[in-house]
């Protein structure tokens, strides 16, 4: 958690566009805070014949679709904070650079989701506060 | 919204059939009406030696993952009519070709969807019809 | 249903790898008893320059994101006992090979899926028994 799946067009990205752009991806998530480790991202490259909005192909178009699992944006205000935050943050690498582009959130189940076979601390307790601190997983002590 | 991912055998389909069949689908959601630009495909090819049904490698087969963010869909009627409505769209590059084929629909939160930054228009609100006139979208005026 | 992702470095599996490691994730679901041709699974290898985990490209990472459609995990002990056999299945081929790994489990709703065309029988019917021992979709009868 979160999970992203960057879809962007072929050679869109250079290695180190894509480590800087996992870098302020993390940053969002560091500021909750949660745990740096729960922030995977997958980039990966769509050829534009197989990549459509609307029915035409499209070659200048980025799509990223999010799975949120360790919290939930409950308030109106929480869910355009956080929207806000993440255009800031992916901005440098889509809207500058002249792409369009999309997003969505899905939220799935906290209770259905393990890190290395152990299931991840709930919001606030010592064991999240320890896994933040060392950003690595360990065993949980509250139970 | 929708954002359809097409997991297909390497070489199933040609460009021309990737377009022809990113028309029809987007066909499914211009009668809602929806906006053209909501319809989201990414076509992938999946080696065989990558894809598993029931445990055996498959090469014939297509899986498809839906997810819709604009409308949900909640009556037994509607979902037995969209359903209808799409396997007829896809009916010529799946069944008629001999695929086998499944698919499933998820539906993910409205509140957490934005386009060019942009939170999109309720349903039915004037600036919702704007967007399907116009086919893009452009800033909100209800708020 | 279930759809399984299985994001993993280029490399980390073989054919046979794959095809044992996708049996085994079969049986887990057969178990249920569910048919086993409902198991879905698409092995993505993702280049360390496209994985990012953090901030940090990860060259030893599997990432796995599964879909329910069929069931649902509903109390606590369901939970903790279906986790626990999808991490004994997979142990083999990433615990046991030193991978690092998350995994997570979204539940979509069980009326917007179809193979072939036809929507799954319910849980315990005599149309899901058939499917069950033919190992196939076959018409139903109940409705």
């Amino acid at each position: 958690m979160p999970l992203w799946k960057v879809y962007h067009p072929v050679g869109a990205y250079t290695r180190e566009d894509k480590h800087a752009l996992s870098k302020r991806i993390t940053g969002v998530y560091a500021e909750v805070p949660l745990p740096k480790f729960y922030v995977d991202v997958v980039f990966q490259e769509i050829p534009q014949d197989s990549f459509y909005v609307g029915g035409e192909p499209v070659r200048n178009f980025v799509r990223i679709h999010m799975d949120h699992i360790a919290r939930q944006l409950t308030s109106e205000a929480a869910k355009t904070k956080f929207l806000a935050r993440v255009e800031a943050a992916i901005a440098p690498f889509i809207k500058d650079r002249g792409f369009d582009w999309e997003l969505h959130i899905d939220e799935t189940p906290f209770d259905l989701w393990a890190v290395q076979g152990i299931r991840p601390p709930r919001a606030g307790t010592e064991d999240e506060k320890r896994w933040i601190v060392e950003n690595r997983p360990s065993p949980r002590t509250d139970d």
